[in-house]
């Protein structure tokens, strides 16, 4: 067996594509990749932070249904128990970074633990998630930016494609430049909404913070307080915590120690995600905000702060906007990730385990946008219409994930001390505190269960029915592609069926539309291979037909002609009907049919020929025993000036062979 | 050399299409596609007859920039020299239907006596009019229809794209059928319209008809009286000419024998015409009707003859949108038939030239529906803005056409009594009354190249200066098909280039991606062809490649395997590579690429797997002495149940056997 490295260099990709997003990369590169963890915190942490814009407003929006002032400041009580669940799930889910170090998602826990009806539901959940994450991310982004400047309103839809089409590109071109472009904006979110935080509790305690003018609380219909009243303003502040998910599934992206690292990541994510959340909440009810139809409580606690139209004020906003905008690009690095997973897995299309030039899974970035864009442009960007359908996957996935986790730390309870078992995915290691660990994943998951049961039910008119049927579609999808795929691999598999190598009649048949050039080429094709053949020629036009076959004489016996007729002047019928004759004639032979085929030198030249050999070669792939050999005659249109290259036009041979010489540069070292 | 006759029927086309546009028909039903003067009338006259609904109007229009109530009865005297005008075009045509029986287009006519240029000019002139034709007369009949049922508004660029849609499936069924579908409206709008004019003068006479009430004369700038408002008001009007040419193009569609049948069509529609375009005009001017944003002057016509709201007035409404709706087909009649003309020359694709299941030339109704459909989208279905770019087209083709019989009867001067000439086209014969023939075509061509002037100088800036550009543009571009056609004829001739027949080293290469059942079949192909062979793969992922290496040592020497690395994960680029290398080192031989390709049942599983031999297939086919046979290896799902059809696998050979037996009853006769 022999070797040869193909060194050639990015040019044959085109220039526009290295332009926009870069040269290819090598696959050596890959383990280089990988991202701090300060990039780290950009690139996974501005979905769950970004949620800090909205969480506290969805308490306040589902209290304020009782139209008394006083409920709203159960708002607090209810942030707190949201932080503690929030505590909770960062504990489990950091557990499980430990525990699975290549990437510990919903999906890959589930499949470790729970089989794989579980990992494909987890995953139907998160991937559904992602999409609705660009989607609303965006969709709510444009909708601040309009709200600012109302001239834009009427480019709303096509704004938030924009968006995602700017955002896919930045994808394409790799997670690290990436994560360096989302690194300044979440880090100018942080910084102004820190500032506003110490601000606004440095004048509380000073005693010179106000209370919010101007604002009124509308509510259209009056529902009395109960206890699903608050488990409902419970449930809706719980999406403060979607994305906190993203870490586990990154690790391999982080850089070694990955677990540590991503570990860690986690925890300051988590912290900073409770300290926001719960000054927010503090806050605003001290200056007593409430939830408005014309203005956000983040815009109001900003402005109370910092006083009307001031530069502060102007700059917390902006990065409010920016922010949503910049959490679709968690989706981006998690989404095509994930679906490579159950690619390779095979419950979705193998190609999106491609690594692309960049070395990102690019057909998984072009899913992505491409559903989020249809996404977008159906509901017409609006946030409104898209929150209903959010959240209720990621809950579900939540509620898997640390599902697996106890059962996998059953599997643990049942080591000796000091003993490690090699498991599915990773390890199984000895854990003396298994029982504090798989309590806290019990308590993770029966709390975020009810979450999802809580969302699913309050939310389900409003569009949450809709993701209620599409997980249950998406898992069927899946395992069916699953199903195609097991059943390719059997009747590919050499181990289950006998085979032998053997030699078989071959019979060769030379389509022929009219005798020229491309029909000498042919013909000498077919004398080449020695084998026995002749031309078949398909009769649409009778006089064509005779100009034909007093051609076909000209050659002077070279092969028979065999005319077919076809009255309804169709190509494929009488062609795949002769080749099921044949084959009917002559069992075990192999049938094999040559076209020419004239190969233009653009797509629009190429458009002006009928290109039959294409049609038929697809016509004729579904009959067994046939093989298809086109033959293509070049015609290079050279500013009006036309080669042609035929196989056996000696006095060309010169100015061919010269072209080839500077192509195969291409071509570097050829190891034996 | 051996004929078959295939008898396959049309179930191999899908059952769909047979619904909505009908079986296929066979070649030599042809003859019998032919109409009757009374459908003729209905297929080729709609659009010429339509424009009475308009032309008075168009007049009014100029006029009334005066401001003057006086000078709208110069509509009299101007509608009398477009009927004489009409009068010169309609009898310079019947000379033509006579001298071309085969069809005397203004292209055929141009080609026969101007040359090249001129008829393409011709045809690109008439090919815009008739996407106009359509546009024009669907979103003016939708128009109609808009303004009696208000509420339909936002619908009007679906409804008019829904028109088009009708239309064209109507059409690809074929102009029989179409021709009687469209009888019923155009004569429906005849008997409407002369029933107006006839108890319009009746009542007239009889003294009991009044003027039109409630309408005023609306105008926003007012211009003086000049001849060049005259001359403005007189080619406005001359939109009443548009469509009279629809039979001369049209003459082999009418029944033998055609040449008369065609003409007395022309003749009785251009009387038809005159009659309807004076009687309205007249009677438009009695009832002192004003040209009005609100109400067209047919309504006013109507309601002053049958007073407000009447079941009369309604139908003369009704039969007026649909006759616009209906002009409409003249152009799906005429533009294919052009079209393929074209083609034929190779001018235009030479797909235009085919003759679809139903005899009718498809590609040539789908490329109208889609230019009209784009116009109608573009121009949001707005006959305001549509109206500036149409009926240039026609004069032009007018004037084209009238110059080239002009030159014809110079040709016919110079014969002797009783003497006939072979043409280009048709046989030249003896005329005595050449001098007067002459006169009228001469003074027609005149006539309509001023109209086609004062047309473009007056709407220049509202529109003409498009098709002004269009129609050279067009030209230019038929002219590089037809070069591209003649380029590659060139190549093609065995004529002119040497060539000889022989036999060249056949160097086979096998591309390998895993070792699997269809390689099985590859090599079984390989081997059969008795050609020296050996296989390549393309390493993308080094594990793989491993693999593939171990594999290929169980078949134990059947060939020799090359590994070719890929570090930038392309398939394409380094088999390119390695076969252009291979070509330099072999000068002559051809290099005989072998694919393998899984043959889904349907194109949704079909998705699922790489597909790479199309794309090899592809990029290969521009490399010189280099084909490519692909072998399929077929996966039928059968409700679960997987068959595999190998080659070789001979259990299975029976089961094939049997299902190619039921195949097989398509083919009927062979004859030696």
């Amino acid at each position: 067996m022999s070797t040869i490295q193909s060194e050639q260099t990015s040019s044959t990709q085109g220039r526009l594509s290295d332009f926009l997003i870069g040269r290819p990369l090598e696959t050596y590169t890959l383990a280089h990749q990988v991202i701090s963890k300060k990039i780290g915190m950009a690139v996974f942490a501005s979905d769950a932070l970004s949620s800090t814009a909205y969480a506290t407003e969805e308490i306040l929006v589902i209290l304020a249904l009782t139209g008394s002032m006083a409920v709203l400041g159960l708002s607090i009580p209810i942030a707190i128990a949201i932080c503690v669940l929030l505590a909770i799930v960062t504990i489990s889910y950091r557990q499980t970074i430990f525990a699975y170090p290549n990437g510990g998602g919903a999906y890959i826990v589930a499949r470790d633990n729970l089989g794989e009806v579980a990992a494909q539901i987890a995953g139907a959940a998160l991937l559904t998630d992602y999409i609705l994450t660009v989607a609303v991310s965006i969709s709510s982004g444009v909708a601040q930016i309009v709200s600012a400047i109302p001239a834009l309103e009427p480019f709303r839809v096509g704004m938030a494609v924009l968006v995602i089409a700017i955002m896919t590109l930045i994808n394409l071109r790799g997670v690290k430049e990436s994560g360096s472009v989302f690194a300044i904006p979440t880090y100018f979110f942080l910084g102004m909404m820190f500032l506003t935080l110490g601000v606004g509790f440095y004048r509380w305690a000073t005693g010179t913070l106000g209370t919010v003018t101007g604002v009124t609380l509308t509510t259209e219909a009056l529902a009395p307080l109960s206890m699903f009243l608050i488990l409902r303003a419970f449930s809706s502040g719980s999406t403060a915590l979607t994305g906190i998910e993203a870490i586990s599934n990154g690790i391999t992206a982080f850089s070694e120690p990955r677990s540590r690292n991503a570990a860690r990541t986690l925890v300051v994510m988590s912290t900073i995600l409770i300290t926001l959340f719960m000054g927010i909440t503090v806050l605003s009810r001290h200056i007593q905000a409430v939830p408005s139809h014309q203005e956000t409580v983040i815009s109001q606690l900003a402005r109370t702060v910092y006083g009307n139209g001031s530069i502060l004020y102007l700059l917390v906003i902006a990065g409010t906007a920016l922010i949503l905008l910049m959490a679709a690009n968690t989706s981006y690095a998690d989404f095509p990730r994930l679906a490579a997973l159950h690619a390779g897995d095979g419950f979705l299309p193998r190609q999106l385990t491609f690594r692309g030039g960049r070395l990102v899974f690019s057909w998984g970035i072009m899913v992505l946008a491409a559903a989020a864009t249809i996404l977008v442009v159906l509901l017409r960007a609006s946030t409104t219409a898209l929150i209903p359908l959010y959240a209720i996957g990621v809950f579900l996935s939540f509620t898997v994930s640390q599902a697996g986790m106890v059962v996998r730390l059953r599997k643990v309870s049942k080591l000796q001390p000091g003993e490690t078992v090699k498991g599915l995915e990773t390890d199984l290691t000895y854990d003396p505190h298994w029982r504090f660990h798989m309590g806290v994943s019990a308590v993770g998951a029966v709390c975020t269960f009810i979450v999802m049961m809580i969302f699913a039910i309050t939310k389900f008119m409003t569009g949450a029915w809709f993701i209620l049927l599409l997980i249950p579609t998406l898992v069927f999808i899946f395992f069916r592609i699953h199903h195609h795929y097991k059943d390719v691999a059997h009747v590919l598999s050499l181990e289950n069926a006998q085979y032998h190598i053997a030699t078989e009649k071959v019979i060769t048949i030379l389509l022929i539309d009219s005798v020229h050039m491309g029909t000498v080429q042919m013909i000498n094709f077919a004398k080449s291979l020695g084998t026995p053949w002749y031309a078949l020629h398909v009769s649409v036009n009778p006089a064509k037909t005779e100009m034909v076959q007093v051609k076909w004489r000209e050659f002077g016996g070279e092969g028979n002609l065999v005319i077919v007729q076809s009255p309804y002047r169709q190509l494929v019928a009488p062609i795949r009907a002769y080749m099921s004759q044949l084959l009917t004639d002559n069992p075990g032979a192999i049938v094999h049919v040559v076209m020419g085929h004239l190969a233009m030198s653009s797509l629009l030249t190429q458009a002006l020929h009928q290109n039959s050999s294409l049609i038929l070669n697809h016509a004729l792939s579904g009959l067994e025993r046939v093989v298809v050999t086109i033959v293509p005659l070049q015609v290079h249109h050279n500013g009006g000036e036309v080669n042609r290259n035929i196989l056996t036009s000696g006095d060309l041979r010169r100015a061919r062979e010269k072209r080839l010489a500077s192509t195969s540069e291409e071509v570097e070292t050829v190891e034996g």
